[in-house]
């Protein structure tokens, strides 16, 4: 946001569909952080109305041979998603969960702005497909298709249950330093104030309902709002208390 | 913001009330701190339309048994404005203003999402009742009535009147590092040019009328735009100058 | 953004036009840089659609007796932007290309806040003329027309052309860290690989077409998303690698 990068490419969806609705989801994934952006569109892509498209820029092979797509995706619950993306494995772990309807490469030239540059595709091809799809333009219309099996996927650690219990990984710490690991909580066994959950060397004892459980200042394991076991400290940081980083191993225990 | 958090909210907001528009205030309020969400909406609500529907999410009490709910505000101007926040002291400096019309806490399984998480009601209540009542839904159908009296409020320093002059104590320090005090202009007898301002050990003599009065670089104390006393340097920090913090007192005396 | 300024403008342009598009440029350039400010103008207004209209408001004079107008600008291509700001310099490097078809001053007072501030004009007089322009209201009736001659302007460096080859500048450096120059690729006699880039005491042979023709790490020339000569690193911080800043002189001469 501190350059005008991203206003540059409302500035072109808004000369294409006039009457698109503009949400911003983040603009705070680090440079090039694959990953990181893959995590965020999986906590946050469920609560967005059917029909909603996704541009997602996150594109360390800009200008490289990686190819620029758009993808349905479709939910159990009938509700379709299109994500204007490179191929890169942004949509990892929401494909392990959603089925792909269809892809297509962004390669019609109708649906680009006149010069493409070989720096700023967001600008050039993402906002510009993503526009022309909320005009009603079809996925068909864009390019041509791909299988979807022929996506690119980056490798996404799932949780590991073991002899004691679970081996689990931080796949994100937010801004307020709690830290968010792969592991759903209804794949836990009941009652869940049962586990012990382990980072380094220090253990919380059971998984608790809700932040307000514990004292302030003091730590607490819960599953979050997104469905997965959280570590966070009540009114502190957990990132802070612990030096825990992303890839971090969590474990967990019957007490 | 670096979080989808926000972004999420919006998204479950417009799958609600697909013609609201949607203002971002702030999302840098330091996280659960009220005094600071209340100070900015206090600077910011009279400048919003009439109807506007603030949805206020500063909540260190996510989890706990503090209330969920959305008031009506009367201003003098016969301006209705809405907040859908917790029941934690966000509106206090606003009520020393202005009327409650109505308070009803947002109980109604109808207006919130279908699962609701013990930690993220932002998305899982606040937002939903917001965009709810932006599509006409009245303030009674959320939830059962409130007395107004029985909101809670925080702590709020008024200014005071002594021999010298006035004592007022700085509420917020802004982005350029001005400083901004609880004491109103108006509340000031003029000239204001005959009075001198003073913060820890230096002063600075007369209430200018902005900061071109004083060289690039000077200090200048001023009525600022909210209407309350601030101290500023011209194209620099007051902040860094003073050292200042939230909460540090300013005197007034007569020249 | 981290105060309610931004969202405090928005509150009152909806206020007057509640069906305009309000679009984020950017809220980072540093406070006063209003050299800063004219470069994101530059790589950014070309991009948003017919009659849009920016409000500007890098605004160090505020409070002085400078100017606020509405500047009509017509391209070449025949497409209108309206810059509601203050006759500080701001559309200096635009007005280098753009031709200004009408200028006028914010005078009048139905089209301003009925209380204006001596310190927040964003608020009170650009917020409103903006949002008066969007519904409508022409640049005629905002105020005094002034001539376009008349505007202030700011030292905007050219590339100069030496026996070598060419001297640009540093203009702007983005939050990836790429280093942007004032010279446009199309001025350079192809072919770009054969000139060889200095930025202080080293060098890189060849302008590339992109980042993607260097390895990791290494750094590249090429002519960026802006039509601009850029250095970065791949995937890396040119301005970390050469402690560069805005201002610093960069050289290209035929290898």
């Amino acid at each position: 946001m501190r350059d005008a990068y991203v206003g540059v490419m409302k500035g072109v969806m808004l000369g294409i569909a006039p009457q698109a609705r503009l949400v911003d989801v983040t603009h705070s994934v680090a440079p090039q952080d694959v990953r990181a952006a893959a995590y965020t569109l999986l906590s946050a892509y469920r609560y967005f109305p059917d029909g909603t498209i996704f541009c997602c820029v996150v594109d360390p092979g800009v200008g490289s041979a990686r190819r620029a797509v758009a993808v349905q995706v479709d939910t159990d619950e009938s509700t379709r998603y299109f994500f204007v993306c490179p191929d890169n494995g942004l949509l990892t772990p929401i494909l392990k969960h959603d089925s792909v309807r269809a892809v297509h490469t962004l390669d019609s030239s109708r649906y680009r702005l006149a010069r493409v540059s070989a720096t700023f595709h967001g600008r050039d091809v993402f906002a510009p497909a993503a526009a022309h799809l909320a005009t009603g333009v079809t996925l068909e219309a864009l390019g041509t298709a791909v299988a979807p099996h022929a996506l690119k996927h980056i490798d996404w650690p799932q949780p590991e249950r073991n002899a004691a219990g679970w081996r689990a990984t931080i796949m994100h710490i937010d801004h307020f330093g709690n830290l968010i690991t792969n592991l759903r909580g209804c794949e836990v066994d009941p009652p869940l104030e049962r586990w012990s959950v382990t980072l380094g060397n220090s253990s919380v004892r059971g998984v608790s309902d809700t932040f307000a459980d514990v004292e302030m200042g003091a730590p607490v394991a819960y599953v979050g709002s997104s469905g997965f076991l959280e570590i966070a400290v009540r009114n502190g940081s957990a990132q802070n208390t612990w030096h825990a980083c992303v890839g971090d191993r969590v474990e967990l225990e019957k007490v």
